[in-house]
């Protein structure tokens, strides 16, 4: 598809986190997957990495980024920037929902916990 | 930087477009770009090609995608999906003005005009 409806975030089987993917490979893209997400008040995703590239858009709320022991404030109006193999986290810091798009180089998008095992993603990617 | 302004897009020497560069090299990534780009009322894009995988998001107004000989109407709340080496263009076939973020699978971003020379870009990719 060429012109494709962004949908919106769905439940997914993390607490807190809806998710929709807007891009990937099954789109015929090999270098890009876009994915919409919604982080609920007092949520966070897991601690995890990428063997690729990503950059966070925060389009609405507020958050905290960990990312390699440090912690970064953000909010709407900003932008995360997560070089690979970075180890990271995002909460919701705020009352709202945090509402992110989140690019990333490469699709499909590996994902590994602090421990070493893949996060097996309950999305395509 | 890991947190990083969207800054607005700035007027830029090609006709009806501005321009920001929301992520790139520069901010220590190798695989991922991200531009904000205003398209006014009439303007459209050069017709190009890039040599990595592009999205656009349409977040406001509505436009017509040019692409390999075809042409998709789009608007807001849409995503155009742009497979590296396809000719495109993007027109605002709108009375308002057209706002896109542009993300591509690489960086910088290379791009080249239908007669195969090089399209300088006059910023960051």
């Amino acid at each position: 598809m060429t012109v494709i409806a962004q949908d919106a975030p769905v439940a997914t089987p993390i607490p807190g986190v809806a998710h929709a993917t807007w891009a990937g490979h099954d789109d015929g893209l090999q270098q890009l997957s876009v994915w919409r997400q919604s982080v609920a008040a007092s949520a966070a995703t897991p601690p995890h990495r990428h063997d690729i590239d990503e950059v966070v858009l925060c389009l609405s709320g507020r958050g905290e980024l960990h990312i390699n022991g440090q912690v970064h404030a953000f909010h709407a109006g900003e932008t995360l920037v997560l070089p690979r193999e970075s180890m990271h986290q995002i909460h919701n810091s705020g009352d709202e929902p945090l509402e992110i798009v989140g690019v990333f180089g490469g699709t499909p998008v590996g994902t590994w916990l602090p421990d070493g095992s893949v996060l097996p993603l309950p999305w395509r990617t």
